[in-house]
């Protein structure tokens, strides 16, 4: 008798459930992971996904939803070659845009730019603003609970969701699409789903919150010296600009050094180099005049140099140069030594006191360690990312990881700000968190997933 | 050998857990529910509420917790005179304000005014706004993710949490009171206490998200005369005021005749009489002005009049007026036989559709019947309260409810908007869900209170 993979890769053929010009041989889009699967499938319809999905529960086969496969902890890679991946790339339709409700339902296979875009052609916006918006999907950013530049103003994935259709372990569907902006008719089943990157069920739709379009906008630059000057300039920025603060970006000269190498295109941000940045944006949907706002309040802020603009190309120049950051870590470290990459969260003052206790410890054990941080300071989520100038031992690897995360941990922050869990933190989970939560999370995975099929290796 | 019951209050009798002032002959604020408790205890600490489960735990005895008792569900009442219930008014601590990190860590027991006043004190903004304001807890606020007022712009209380501390059903403590933005560090399990109505664990503390205060506010009353006009107001204003929008009230005049009948001192709102009236809130963090734009755009708002004002006692005046209605409508209809609350949501342009078939329908089949209807249009809530002129049987009473429902959810609506289900709309439930989504509530029931004693005969 066959085996259940082959019986459903006969049954994906019939159906058209495959695609020949894909391999199973998989790797994450940033090249950190490689995997063989057992089975890659692309169903259609949440009907197929349903269907698949009773077959491998019947079957006992264990499942990898995969979306933009942009994430950075492995979260939509199998971890064996008996597993089926199960891509949502072809469940793409944006099904309907509800412009007077301001709401949106769109299948989870839809590009995260595409929802931008749409939103955007019925004059509202869809606030998830990702560097990789091209690539990532929607079911993804959800899954994940997605976080980036926005999340100051606009929240994250979790927040800008009504509602979900999500295909469970055993293929049960569970509809709740609802498009109302309040319902408290029972557990709000939803938040479930988001965020716990699909191994407590597969999401197949939503209906996404739409914002009004902002009518003023307004971006700066400034440059400044001094770390401490971080927690001025956020306390102020706040306090003139209110909510207007959308994006406060922070970056360390070095990342800007390292993007410049990377791409010769790109230029020095400022006519003059500061050891810190912070890209700055406010928006309103009132017409008034924030340009003016930055002018006025600029004398009083406690940096350099403040350069405002409204010039789309410039704006675009700073934001391409953010853009750059990871890719030309990932270049550069990877021919030196190793990258290691931290996604983590504090409260804003805490920040400056951090990268120096940081970087002091980290330097009295390790030599050459290449620091480039940078990250969204509005929300306190820091990118701390270290390269090494030769190439570590996993154990000296994880001796930094370590160091960065029991200070972070210390601090009472958080060791994955918005990345998730996925196969590379699992360990920092138990090391972390409450034995109290860890239990409860197992208990929701037995509840929902009782064969654990779904997502196997991930997060717990 | 002593029941379990005698064995604990002698314990609390002990430890200072009773109130002596305190009757266990239970009223909730509107006088909706009476019910006599088995014990009533005052735990002052989480240590206490964790010693207290974990008795009742071990004894099988059922619990149910009490904030400031001002739902409209019976949520906090007890449904039979075994239970044991414990109220958070003694703790009551505001226990920390964090206002460069825009947070604010709280006992359960806090009220809100406390809250909000504490946010002012430190010029933020805590915005959830309910008229119950003075009496309702902060625990009782995110157990049943109460709504309100400001719901358009900030969101339910959900929306307002960073972190909890939650007891659970064995007494074990999952404190997860983090002060970050974002933590992706796991499944966010607090999502799963908030809206539950105290049946899957019990809030002790909350970290909740202050945000600025606003620097320019106007409000504004709108008299007109057809149903219509509900919608070309409501998009115009979100057109023009984008997200300065925060609050946008829909009252039918009827309602205000209730509310001068029941109280002499207030007056008429606009100096002519209005069939339908929209009470209007913009606000901005930054010092725009915004009578002007209200002023600018009036004449081309679809309405028969607009009143604008700063002034605190005119926008007082109309408040007060509207948090009367409640009470108007409850007295009034308790004497001429009964009043029926639905607390219901839809898409604010299927509204003046829902109100002109509903109460044709509703006519239809009962006569004299007293239609008053208020609520929070701007996010599709409504309360469609009806007063029968005389005393309705159960089964008829059952009968108008079901004709109202029925039609909300053949529209894609809610049947519980902000209220959640309490005892009172456990039939509901069952009619209206997918029953999906009801045996996965109940798994999660199971899985959190395996012996069924938290807040037993609510929501399931």
């Amino acid at each position: 008798m066959a085996d259940a993979l082959t019986v459903l890769r006969h049954k994906a053929d019939n159906a058209g459930w495959l695609d020949s010009a894909a391999s199973c041989q998989l790797q994450d889009v940033h090249g950190l992971y490689q995997q063989r699967a057992g089975l890659l499938l692309y169903p259609d319809s949440t009907e197929v996904v349903s269907e698949i999905m009773a077959f491998c529960y019947q079957h006992e086969l264990a499942v990898v939803p995969q979306s933009g496969n942009t994430g950075y902890v492995g979260g939509a890679m199998p971890t064996s070659d008996k597993q089926v991946v199960l891509s949502l790339q072809k469940m793409n339709k944006l099904l309907d845009v509800h412009a007077a409700n301001n709401t949106m339902l769109v299948d989870a296979g839809c590009r995260l730019a595409q929802v931008q875009s749409q939103a955007a052609a019925h004059n509202r916006l869809f606030p998830l603003g990702l560097s990789v918006a091209d690539s990532c999907l929607i079911g993804g950013n959800l899954a994940s609970n997605a976080g980036g530049t926005s999340v100051l103003r606009y929240g994250n994935a979790r927040d800008l969701v009504l509602g979900l259709e999500v295909v469970l372990a055993n293929g049960r569907i569970l509809e709740q699409l609802q498009t109302v902006r309040k319902d408290n008719s029972g557990y709000d089943l939803k938040q479930l789903f988001l965020g716990s990157e699909g191994t407590l069920g597969i999401i197949t739709k939503a209906v996404l919150k739409l914002f009004p379009r902002p009518q003023s906008q307004v971006t700066a630059l400034l440059g400044f010296t001094q770390l401490q000057q971080i927690v001025d300039l956020r306390d102020d920025l706040s306090e003139q600009c209110g909510e207007s603060l959308v994006a406060c970006e922070y970056w360390q000269q070095r990342c800007v050094q390292q993007a410049l190498r990377y791409n010769a295109n790109l230029q020095q941000p400022l006519v003059d180099i500061y050891p810190h940045y912070l890209l700055v944006e406010l928006n309103s949907t009132l017409k008034c005049d924030l340009t003016s706002l930055l002018q006025q309040i600029a004398p009083q802020l406690n940096c350099e140099h403040i350069a405002i603009t409204e010039h789309v190309s410039t704006i675009k120049n700073w934001w391409q140069l953010r853009a750059t950051f990871p890719k030309a870590q990932r270049q550069l470290w990877t021919h030196l030594g190793s990258g290691l990459k931290h996604d983590i969260a504090l409260s804003v003052e805490q920040i400056p006191e951090f990268l120096v206790t940081m970087k002091s410890r980290l330097l009295e054990q390790f030599e050459h360690l290449d620091i480039a941080v940078f990250g969204h300071l509005g929300d306190g989520n820091l990118h701390y990312n270290i390269g090494t100038m030769q190439s570590l031992s996993a154990s000296e690897k994880q001796q930094i990881n370590h160091l960065v995360y029991d200070q972070v941990m210390s601090m009472g922050g958080s060791f994955s700000a918005e990345h998730g869990i996925g196969q590379a933190k699992r360990s920092l989970l138990t090391r972390y968190k409450s034995p109290i939560a860890v239990a409860l999370m197992r208990t929701l995975k037995q509840c929902l997933d009782p064969k654990q099929l779904l997502n196997p290796g991930k997060v717990l």
